[in-house]
């Protein structure tokens, strides 16, 4: 078997990629990933075989990217942000977990998006996925009052899409069963990538028509507050 | 004013900075950080001014690295991992909120100690600091036991420090109040960068004496299980 990364992009723009996963892309013969994926990086693609699958082929990917290193090619599987986190890194293992396979880490979208709004996530922070295609919706609800509850700055990531427009507006009512209408909620959309857009919120003026697929949404702890356009979560509760 | 970098250099071995961070190094007159940090980057700083100071100094750097830009120069504040979780992009947009500010989100510890641990984090989880310094235990405590209790993936930074030895053990108490014996805890030192160390354990048998202030503790869901000196944390509720 050939090697095989599995590498976070970071954001999008080819700037935040780490120099290592830039590396290992270069070193490649073959790269896979989802096309919009494939795309963000083409600059650094010429000359290698592509295997590109459109949304939703996660696993048809990761089976044909483990198979292609059966011929001792070294293969690429890229995804955005942290391949760590809600990427390919864990199906990989699931279906092949040899030493062959090696895991890149990258920018999560959460890091990138807090970069733009400036500093929410200073504090005690979680990441919950709205998505519920492989999560309960009853154990998503949960765990957003618990973050709630436990003053966590949150991040929602795949915060909406066709299938459960209201699922975001259901959460953000069990956030205010624990936090203040004013607090600050910042939505990016692209984050450091083209077409980058953020605006800024509190939970009670908040315009849910802003969010789509491509956004993540930053909830502020009861610490955060809004300024020049930032959301800034200071680093303690003793001193401010 | 001249422009001011806030840089997360990532886990600290030198490949896995960003492109954009070492750029923004590289166009720096002066850099500014904790000695430990200064020299990790060591060999992007020739000719650079520099400003170092020890641990806890982070307030004193952050003042200074604001003065050192009214001469219109360019000026970054590195500290490893992501600037914007428990890095620097908080304390200096406390201190001086302008457009000359720009934060620069890099890999935070996280994600480097999971993709040395695999693929602990697929799934929804949360960074608790166990440092008192600016948060109240009994809050630190309350976190711990609501992201149990929510069966979030758990990273705890600064799992350890003289002054608070006790700590994990009780956190880790607070865990198996909601989560099996079985479930696999990583510890990662140094992730990534010279000196790394990975043990993996479970709730059960855990041996607090391999972490120390460099460590990252990670403590799986209720579907994560270990494998081949590793820990995946499956993508879902509905498949596995």
């Amino acid at each position: 078997m050939g090697k095989l990364y599995v590498i976070g992009i970071g954001p999008g723009g080819l700037d935040h990629l780490t120099i290592k996963a830039k590396k290992a892309i270069e070193e490649s013969d073959i790269i896979v990933g989802y096309t919009k994926y494939i795309t963000m990086v083409e600059p650094l693609l010429e000359g290698k075989e592509i295997f590109k699958t459109g949304m939703k082929g996660e696993e048809e990917r990761c089976r044909k990217a483990i198979e292609l290193t059966k011929d001792n090619k070294t293969v690429s599987v890229i995804s955005t942000g942290d391949a760590g986190i809600y990427g390919m890194a864990g199906l990989i293992l699931q279906l092949e977990n040899t030493a062959d396979v090696e895991i890149i880490p990258g920018v999560t979208a959460s890091s990138a998006a807090a970069s733009v709004l400036g500093a929410p996530l200073m504090h005690d922070n979680c990441n919950i996925s709205l998505s519920d295609l492989m999560t309960p919706y009853e154990l998503i609800k949960k765990r957003v009052e618990l973050a709630a509850e436990g003053d966590f700055v949150i991040s929602l990531y795949n915060p909406k899409s066709m299938g459960r427009p209201h699922y975001l507006r259901e959460c953000l009512e069990l956030v205010k069963k624990h936090r203040d209408g004013k607090t600050p909620i910042g939505v990016v959309k692209n984050a450091l990538r083209d077409g980058q857009e953020v605006r800024i919120f509190t939970l009670d003026n908040f315009d849910e028509n802003v969010v789509d697929m491509f956004s993540i949404v930053i909830i502020g702890n009861s610490q955060s507050y809004a300024e020049n356009n930032r959301i800034i979560t200071p680093r303690g509760y003793k001193v401010r």
